[in-house]
């Protein structure tokens, strides 16, 4: 006899949404020599970033301040919000956790599209929720569909990433402002805007902080460079933004994380330099996989996802080939959008890796599917 | 109208466990001298740990390994059990909310003392659970009070620490062995040692992992100096350590804390000398407090708590006069230790100015209260 888990965590199956590329490397026995899986930003944090980050290494004895005060002051200040406007926490997957569980109880409906961020759906599914999955289309996240099945199951939590993981694909502002006001009051839109930098400013309506059902995420993962430090944020309504202090891990944040994001944020002059060199990768990966004939999805984020010209099995050959040949890169596996492999944006060095490898994991992938 | 939040989370207060010594330093205007409240180890990390985070810092634009596979191998080493019976976590209170998800439902009765580490008791009240308290007995949890509280309830969960938070007491091996024996197979207990690596080794039960019903919970924040890192870990049976996968955040640990932590159990000659400067440093609290005709009472912690020797108020104005005075102290809330303040080691200067500004803040406590 043993303690008695709850019957929903009896029931969830010890998964993982993503295999990091340290276990890939472990099972290989070899490091990748590029790493181009996990839409981090190669290029990397700022130099100030860092430098402020190593000067203060010495002082992470303290806790850090569980209000988030600075950072959120220096976010509200930058966004034209304010401080109540905002939360922050460790990562816009710790954010997703907590949305979550603000609205889903056993079996509560929750929207999203077939084939988006397994994260969110890990949270669903762990607080018992009822995935309701809407196909892309055209390989977009198809906003009439999310909207349809979100009256249809009178679901009181949506979610969609604009720009979308993992197809790269966008919408422009006047389209998700339509998908907000038709949104019935009832139901929370979680509007995921991880790779927002790397988008066209067009891409991103105005924000609109009088709205309560609407969460904007956001995120130091992506054009910050900082995905190793765990800083995300959600901007809304002061209502539902004070609700995450019910829940929230209120002493969760590391102090030098504070420090990176405040230093990252207010060195806008690299993160304009360093979204310049993402645009330029990416280009250079449609390019590439124009050489081989094959088709980049045009993308607004830090990744380039390259439609491989037939079905999920041969994707899935050329992942294993390039992977084989020390590149690590990841794909969509649900139907459709599984043609296609997703490869980040990285150092030139590694996009070379990339290019020169390239042909021949086709070529492998052709004899073994 | 605006979306519904589940009835549990609308019926939870926006509460905070602590408040943090930046907020009382924000509305007092001015810093504090003296930092000697949150029970953090102000000698902070070994020089080796400082030096790898900077050495590292460039490294955060790579997420973290989700399996922590390098530090769990250590931990498994150091602890003399397998990677399988840890795991890793943000910060015991990560792990601690990870628990009580994983056994509490609403009305779920859990077990602990009145008075105990308030985070605990904030996430039962955010998972719903009915919190069943009793009173230390003589400054220490009461084993025996507690086991018959479990057994009335048939409480699936209870929680203690030894060393004790906020009063600093500890049970020998023997006791709490005992106290486990007796535990009914089918409840858990969370053995929060956080305060293991200051503890007398005797205090310190070895380590059983063929038991399901326990897990003992350590961290990186206290002895080690990294509490602003954010890193605890749990060890127990295979089964219930395996149960963390399918809610934690599996990309939640931050890859500077990984490295930090790893440099840090590797670098034991730090420990043992930092641990002798804590405990110096609690020998000398007990001095200071002795000679204003205070009472301190025996610690194995990295803090003292200091009987004042009246009631709650009285106490409450002896900690306020001390912060009007630039000293971050807190003290226990809960009847009976309310008669307490707690006061964490610190450096020398710190306690020099402690030891300044004690007779005067009792001073102007007598003429208030």
């Amino acid at each position: 006899m043993e303690p008695l888990f709850t019957s929903l965590i009896d029931s969830l199956p010890s998964t993982v949404p993503f295999v990091g590329p340290e276990a890939l490397e472990r099972k290989r026995g070899r490091p990748f020599r590029a790493r181009l899986g996990a839409n981090e930003n190669g290029f990397g944090p700022a130099p100030s970033v860092i430098a402020a980050m190593q000067d203060h290494a010495g002082d992470v004895w303290k806790y850090a301040d569980p209000e988030n005060y600075d950072l959120k002051q220096a976010l509200a200040t930058h966004l034209g919000v304010t401080p109540g406007n905002v939360v922050v926490g460790e990562g816009i997957d710790t954010l997703l956790g907590l949305v979550v569980r603000q609205y889903v109880r056993e079996g509560t409906p929750v929207v999203t599209s077939l084939g988006a961020y397994p994260t969110f759906n890990f949270h669903v599914a762990g607080f018992g929720g009822r995935l309701v999955t809407v196909p892309y289309r055209d390989d977009r996240e198809d906003l009439d569909a999310l909207l349809a099945a979100v009256k249809r199951e009178q679901a009181p939590l949506v979610y969609f990433s604009n720009p979308d993981n993992p197809m790269g694909t966008w919408w422009e502002a006047g389209e998700i402002e339509r998908f907000i006001d038709a949104l019935p009051a009832s139901t929370m839109l979680v509007l995921d805007e991880a790779y927002g930098e790397t988008a066209p400013i067009t891409a991103l309506p105005p924000l609109d902080v009088s709205r309560p059902n609407v969460l904007r995420m956001r995120t130091f993962s992506k054009a910050y460079g900082l995905a190793g430090m765990r800083c995300g944020y959600a901007v809304g309504a002061e209502k539902q933004i004070n609700a995450f202090d019910k829940i929230r891990n209120h002493f969760g944040m590391n102090k030098l994380t504070q420090i990176a994001a405040l230093n990252a944020l207010h060195d806008q002059n690299y993160l304009k330099a360093v979204t310049s060199r993402i645009i330029a990768a990416r280009e250079r990966i449609a390019l590439i996989a124009a050489a081989n004939g094959l088709k980049a999805i045009p993308s607004a984020t830090n990744f380039v996802t390259i439609d491989c010209g037939r079905d999920g099995p041969y994707a899935l050959a050329v992942l294993n080939a390039l992977i084989d040949r020390d590149i690590f890169v990841r794909k969509p596996m649900a139907p459709v959008l599984d043609r296609c492999i997703r490869v980040s944006v990285g150092l030139d060095e590694e996009l070379d890796t990339f290019e020169q490898q390239l042909p021949q994991a086709l070529a492998a992938a052709e004899e073994t599917s």
